[in-house]
């Protein structure tokens, strides 16, 4: 698969496409990541990339013109040098990219595993990163496909959020993790938040692996397991279990915690109670 | 404020350390940054960090040794060094740092502005990231203070996570910022998603910019900029409306909004029919 990002600062994914998983995935040519600075598009003397935004207010609003030429220049190019696509996995040669352009903004979808996933069948991916400022609205109605955010917090700029995006539908590409079955039993993957994990050494400073995971027995382990991610999961993020595909033994398994869970709320409510005595 | 992120992939950190609002951030001593290599706290000869989980299954565990020394390490030298404590902005000599020690998992409290916020005000913050693996069980009960997620998406590491909550975080402190203003209207902090913003040309290619603002009247520009947040708002997130603390006006907006949105969803479902047969 083919990624290319627009942004301002391409200092800042260089560093982070040459390492670790997305940077074995470049080596191994299942994708091409590639950044852009539109700055270099910018049509006047100056080079500016940005303006004020009609009709009053503070900040900046990212120009249009800058955009549409680099994702414009990306996609002649593409169909120009034959040589370039047939690089890519999957593609035959000449065949049209039809790149997904994605603007990653507050305003956006809320990025999810599922979405990972769609992103994932791509052939071609195209983000664009706004820094501070604003985006021009005839970005958003004219240029792009899709607008993702990744959560409900205010960053500096769009990069983190497309590096983030891009290791998410990058380590689902056949052969990007070592250990395939990780990517299987990952949180999210399943629906439940994952079991807590141990190694060694068996004690540490007085703290103990639990004895179970030292039995050897497997299907005891695998039902302590399942009992204990179900367990996470009603502490933590409850509303996952509406989404979880469970078995009637997992529902009844529920049923058991939720009594417990609210017991000990109880009991600690009551503790509070006679504390503040 | 101090950052300390432990890490097995440092690089990853240092690209985006140096660059933009958190670069110029460090330039200005409003924040330290510092990434720490945990791999240098393994008390082995092969350097390991991890190792195969108790009980069977794929996939590595980060041990707990290596992680408890390298955090242990930082605070010592924190309280011996009493000059690098002295450089932090807020701090007297001496003074306890008491750090927010935060494990960016997928079974964290998922991150938002709110909890920006709350970080914003604490002068330490030491982040954990794993890679791959999963964490012993007892960094997560005995060591960290926060889990933190991002999102509910699978990554290769907590790196970006960290790097996304740091620029959330440090991007509060008074002076990160060039325009102050720009931290107050952004989406999230007013709890609506931000009205269309555009700026020169007027027209782009036959795509004007609204005639409202080019009018001049701020009054009415103020107005019409309310109604096009809360439309996108009911459009994209309507949940967003509830914590959004609203005037008698904007509900009434709101309800001339929803009419106009049935209406033209009831319409362009009609379409569909009509296509169909």
């Amino acid at each position: 698969m083919r990624i290319d990002v627009l942004t301002l600062f391409p200092e800042m994914c260089e560093g982070v496409f040459g390492t670790s998983i997305l940077g074995k995935a470049r080596e191994k040519g299942i994708a091409r990541l590639n950044a852009v600075n539109f700055r270099d598009y910018a049509n006047n003397k100056h080079s500016s990339v940005d303006d004020t935004p009609y009709g009053g207010g503070g900040g900046m609003v990212l120009k249009p013109e800058p955009i549409f030429a680099a994702v414009e220049h990306l996609l002649d190019n593409l169909e120009g040098q034959s040589e370039s696509v047939d690089e890519l996995p999957g593609m035959t040669q000449g065949e049209s990219t039809n790149p997904r352009i994605i603007l990653m903004c507050p305003q956006g979808r809320t990025f999810d595993q599922r979405i990972a996933e769609e992103l994932a069948k791509e052939k071609h991916l195209i983000f664009i990163c706004g820094h501070y400022e604003g985006y021009d609205e005839r970005i958003r109605e004219h240029l792009v496909t899709d607008e993702l955010s990744i959560g409900d917090y205010v960053l500096t700029g769009g990069e983190l959020p497309a590096l983030t995006v891009i290791d998410a539908v990058v380590r689902l590409q056949p052969g990007a993790l070592g250990n395939e079955s990780s990517a299987v039993t990952d949180s999210f993957s399943t629906g439940l938040l994952e079991y807590p994990h141990y190694t060694r050494p068996a004690e540490f400073r007085g703290w103990k692996v639990p004895d179970m995971l030292l039995s050897g027995h497997h299907a005891n382990i695998e039902a302590w397991r399942r009992e204990q991610s179900l367990k996470r999961t009603l502490e933590r993020r409850p509303e996952l279990l509406e989404q979880a595909g469970l078995t009637p033994k997992d529902h009844k398994l529920l049923e058991r915690l939720k009594a417990e869970l609210n017991e000990a709320r109880a009991g600690s409510r009551s503790e509070e109670e006679k504390a503040s005595f």
